[in-house]
């Protein structure tokens, strides 16, 4: 193939148009043919998944597998009746406390977006042009409600399984399975779909609108265009931010508050139905980690195509037409197409017939992903000039993408396991923590410590490979491909991250609808299986936010035309060590949060405990619905209300330092905060995640293999002053792994996104550079 | 004043001369007058306090006040000849374990710097000039021994005053904190008079052998020059690392292992002489406090000068005139000047008269030293050119480096008192830490991790104010003279922390001697003292290290003409990400180690009591010498075993960086070590001060104040639920204020260190890119 654009003038003449009527620039398959399949096939999954999910009975009944007649109920001689009034009663009080969480929390964000919109888009308009500052707006605006929309159906659909997947599991635990799996996939498809569908139609509606309003500078007007549809990654990391740091604090306040409330003042048991903050606790699961996660990771590919975008439009030959535009966009409806896919094989190919099945088929499911998405990237090959030049570097070709793509693809991947070796009771790392438990707390804590330092070493060098690997081949398009690459599972990934929580919800009603005990038993296996690859899910998670981040900065650099800047100077050094101590400081800030708030908690607990002695009511009975209620109201109020300072945070400084410094200080701080950020996050979730198994492992009796003749179960076993140790370090580890550590993949991206978003805004010298010049 | 070089050949003709024969370059007063007085009076009250130290009895004997004539042993009816015979015994035991680990520690060093001598300037001398290897390797040897010899003399003054001071404060407070005062000026005038003898002895020999070789091209072999003395730096910090990162491990393995052994598993309490660990404890006080802290700030010292001689030979108009080369050197001098007034001042103007004058006459001595300082640092007006050039910037002038130097000197103090307010018992944090110790372990954890996070922000954010202020004004020779203006007052600040390891062991002889009650109690409020003060040195050590790591950096930057390289590249962003990691495998590594000595220890111990029992001793008798002997035996070959891996890691990975990656991603690399070393550093340290401090507030009965009524000894008070729960903090803060967070103070300078020794041999296109290169 010969370069297509032989004549830039020519090129420039059709800037936005399809491919017919310019012989230079014809991709052999229209991109959009292909998003617009894969979008259709993504819905139809979506919808298939919810209807299979949607068909689950909500009440005890029968076998499915006819020749068992014998009713569900009459194994282990549960009461039927008491089964099925409690399923209501404690399913329904979980769905109305996360649907209440999430009406608090979308009113918050809604008035956030719009105050926002209002302040920022007058500011963006008024420092350059008005043009710029309303599609900004309202980019950001369908950024944020597409990001509202998928979080909302994915609380709907975990809320609505989590009992039916206790029921299923009644019957067999293949059933409650595939079951907790559509569920997932309801949640995973169509958050996916979603923001494939509205970035196509911002993109052609906006190219519309420009091709209508078009100058002979059409090069500008591209890269304008795309600068203001980054306004959509801003609002997806907006609510990402929410949903992050909100429902970390929350989740986290009710986890700590009910296990103070119940087992440290009353010796109640975990799930035990008289504490008011257990349902708050449960509804915490939904909201950290399906909204949080989801919006987590939302933000990442939405952020991730926002800035591939921005890289393309700062390419002259990409930029020339529409199609090869399209290609962020075709990367991910490969992927869409890959995960369903897998999905398939994986549904109608195999089935849970033992135990360990499930955790293979999980793991499956997303190897299978990345496998077909591997085998669909060379396809961009059609999709692409076969050379073309990229800010900075001339000559990429085709082949130079798709191994930025591959490199993402399998990194996510790879980290994940990494997480999952230094996480799970498997392997070496947690049986040397459970060890320590033996002699102290402390020696746990501190061991615990070294190993989330040491387990950063590896998934961190990596990601500085692919990005030097990446970064060589096609600069920061090879970066911003690279999270895409990452991305491309997205739908899988966040099917097994869902899963999870619903399993973990359906074992906690299965406890406190007083169900069998096998049925608890097989909630637990499909948990623990769940738990393994939350830990691949977080792997994914901070790698992509990482590639993120760089990428969009890369956005922002090139934007304000900093590729060559020096990397001493005053500003520099100033702008790389301020940066380092914003994520330290937003650690702390969000880890005294979770303190504030599950202290409000207990509070609230025993105001209610005190009412009932007062009221004369003798012992304690099961938490009424208003009990419950202000629990979550309580929590609520208190990450909402937490997330202020940590959230101001992160989305002022990068203004503050930009306006009052300048760009280039921009940029180093935005380097030394990714930096920080990601070697943070990393160490925190895996010191947090091998905490919480660390406790299980020794909890069911892990130590007895290790020690063998030396084992007692009063020293080692469960409710020993070993497992005690282990408890101390998973509660110190709670926060970490589930607030701190995973908010700090808000950090980066969002300070990078707002940076980009504002790039145009942001002056080369800042107010005290002018101030300094003025005065000397 | 004119600008004094209008001819550069004329200032090239006279490169190493005094001024006599230069009209230009004459400065007012010789600067080798000023620097071989203050280096005179350096020695001389040396001289004195050791003479006054040396006047202490070493039995108990009778009072010194001769109103009361009463012999001291009749007081409390203590026993004399017990005492003295026990003092004998630990205060030998001590000595001779201290010496034993310096033994053995000095010849690691030994054969660790004739092994990186050979190798080393070996490689230097291959791939650049053997000059250049030859002369590098005996400034390193230099720099070496003399930090070598400093340490010794500390020891051996803490070792020989510790049991005089217990026994002064038999006597009465202020004779006590005298003589412990006396000993620390022992400690601290003898470094900083002997580093600035031997660098000064240094470059005016090294100048000789120059101006004798002199061709015409004399720039080139200034900077030459100091390049080659910069191997004095990386002498002093090779020590530093032994002296930090091994003795680190020693002193906390055997803390850590005397614990675990004492209370846990023989329920002996802290200072049971039948405890072999303990005197292993004792001695590590010295080996971390003393001999670490003083070779750390020593290679700070030498560091900080290097840093601004290269800095300063990369001047054309400096480095025409040794008088001005001379400056950063008498810079320190001053300082040396200023320390000892403040000294003299202290001691025969105020006295101790109340407990609480204690911690103020600590204080005020170093406020003192910092004011005088302050006053001598424009006399550098008669030590520079009126204007002159550095690299990078025109027109910089006395006032600008006076500037640059005050900064350093007031950045030191006030980050060390924000590191107070953060770790000590008297303000908000640590009495909210205690507050959390009621509820539990964890949370204690939890909000510790928080305040340490949250503790960097100030210090790290002023450090980033001041690098832009310095560099501004006089780019990295204004870094530098930062880092010499905070190490101006070296000797006090080294005064007033070897007077807490002192003090402290004091307190411990006192108990195991059977003194009196009320000689601990002494001993007891001059080591609160201490730590209060200490707390101000661990910010001297680590805001010196930063700036002295970026003054070092910005030499090599110099050397290596990167003044102007790209901050956005695939080998920066490379180099930034994997520098980041190094620090927190480091930290790692460290942690680990701790617990792996401190097992052994406790290994120890047990064999110990086993063949006693064996042998058919009865009870527990009084470890003997042999007993304490293997213990420090075992803690000296473990911390430096240990600290291979890390040691290692420190001084390898630049270099591996540097000839696989090219000069370029080095420097990254190192700002990215940097800056992630320093936020860790500060948040690990405070973190285990605020820890260590809340222990002894609660343990103290603190939290009556504070909860009024609802106090409640059994529940808050000493050896209560609350206070075990500070325990778990307080072991949990060791390594990390003790080991791993002083550390990365090391890991900081000593990279940039060998990056600049290192950096004429270091290749602009690495391995790797060469391999690529060749490979496409």
């Amino acid at each position: 193939m010969e370069r297509f654009f032989a004549d830039p003038l020519l090129g420039a003449a059709a800037p936005m148009t399809s491919g017919v009527d310019n012989a230079f620039t014809a991709c052999p398959v229209s991109p959009e043919v292909i998003i617009a399949t894969s979008t259709l096939c993504g819905f139809a999954y979506t919808l298939y998944s919810y209807y299979v999910t949607s068909q689950a009975p909500f009440q005890v009944g029968k076998r499915e597998d006819s020749d068992k007649e014998m009713p569900l109920a009459a194994e282990g001689g549960a009461d039927v009746k008491l089964i099925n009034s409690r399923l209501l009663k404690y399913a329904g009080l979980i769905t109305r406390g996360a649907l209440s969480f999430l009406y608090y929390e979308y009113i918050c964000i809604i008035i956030f977006a719009l105050l926002f919109s209002l302040v920022a888009g007058s500011a963006l308009g008024y420092l350059t042009t008005t043009e710029r500052g309303i599609l900004t707006v309202i980019a950001y605006i369908l950024g944020t409600s597409t990001s509202l929309l998928s979080g909302w159906i994915g609380m709907r659909i975990a809320v609505y399984a989590n009992s039916r997947v206790a029921l299923k599991c009644y019957d067999k635990l293949s059933a409650g399975f595939s079951l907790a799996l559509s569920a997932g996939a309801v949640m995973g498809f169509s958050i996916m779909t979603l923001a494939l569908f509205s970035l196509t139609s911002l993109i052609i509606l906006y190219g519309v609108y420009f091709e209508s309003s078009m100058t002979p500078g059409q090069q500008t007007i591209t890269k304008k265009m795309f600068e203001c549809i980054a306004g959509f990654g801003l609002g997806a990391s907006t609510v990402a931010m929410f949903g992050r740091v909100g429902g970390g604090i929350f989740t986290k306040a009710a986890d700590v508050g009910a296990d103070i409330a119940g087992k440290l003042e009353n010796d109640w048991d975990e799930d035990d139905p008289r504490n008011p903050a257990v349902i708050a606790d449960n509804v915490g699961d939904n909201v950290g980690d399906i909204a949080g996660m989801g919006s987590d990771l939302f933000g990442s590919f939405a952020g991730s195509i926002c800035a591939a975008l921005v890289c393309c439009a700062q390419s002259p030959d990409l930029s020339k037409h529409s199609d090869y535009m399209m290609f962020p966009l075709v990367l991910a409806a490969l992927g869409l197409i890959a995960c369903i896919f897998s999905c398939l094989i994986n549904i109608f190919c195999f089935s849970v017939k033992k135990d360990g099945d499930v955790e293979l088929l999980l793991k499956r499911q997303l190897t299978l992903a990345t496998i077909f998405c591997t085998l669909l990237v060379p396809t961009c090959y059609y999709f692409l000039p076969a050379t073309f030049a990229v800010r900075g570097k001339e000559g990429v070709t085709w082949y130079h993408i798709a191994i930025c793509c591959v490199n993402g693809l399998w990194s996510g991947l790879f980290i994940g396991m990494i997480a999952e070796y230094f996480t799970s009771g498997t392997y070496t790392p947690v049986k040397r923590l459970a060890v320590e438990c033996k002699t102290s707390a402390a020696t746990n804590i501190i061991q615990g410590l070294a190993l989330g330092y040491k387990s950063c070493v590896i998934p961190i060098t990596l990601v500085a490979g692919i990005v030097y690997i990446n970064f060589s081949l096609a600069r920061f398009l090879g970066i911003s491909v690279g999270a895409i690459g990452i991305l491309m599972t997205l739908a899988s990934s966040l099917t097994i991250d869902a899963f999870g929580p619903i399993t973990d919800n359906a074992g906690g009603l299965a406890e406190m609808c007083l169900m069998p005990e096998v049925v608890r038993e097989r909630t637990d296996i499909l948990d623990a299986a769940g738990n393994t690859t939350a830990a691949v899910g977080k792997g994914f998670a901070i790698s992509s936010a990482m590639l993120v981040a760089l990428g969009s900065f890369g956005a922002y650099a090139q934007t304000k035309q900093l590729i060559d800047a020096p990397m001493i100077g005053a500003f520099q050094f100033m702008g790389l060590i301020f940066g380092a101590v914003v994520p330290y400081y937003f650690f702390a800030l969000t880890m005294e949060s979770v303190g504030v708030a599950a202290g409000q908690m207990v509070e609230e607990v025993r105001r209610q405990l005190d009412e009932k002695h007062a009221a004369g009511v003798n012992g304690a009975p099961d938490a009424s619905q208003d009990d419950c209620d202000s629990c979550i109201a309580i929590a609520t109020n208190a990450s909402l209300y937490e997330m202020i300072a940590p959230g101001s945070l992160i989305v002022l400084s990068p203004l503050m330092v930009g306006y009052l410094f300048g760009a280039e200080m921009l940029a180093s701080f935005l380097l030394g905060a990714v930096v920080c950020s990601a070697t943070m996050a990393v160490s925190a979730s895996n010191t947090g995640g091998a905490w919480d198994n660390t406790k299980k492992f020794v909890k069911s009796g892990g130590l007895k293999e290790m020690l063998g003749e030396n084992y007692d179960v009063k020293l080692h076993g469960k409710k020993s002053e070993t497992h005690k140790n282990a408890i101390v370090g998973d509660t110190v580890g709670d926060p970490l792994k589930d607030t701190s550590g995973p908010a700090l993949n808000i950090v980066m991206k969002l300070m990078a996104m707002v940076a980009l978003v504002f790039a145009k805004s942001i002056p080369d010298e800042g107010v005290i550079q002018l101030l300094v010049r003025r005065m000397s």
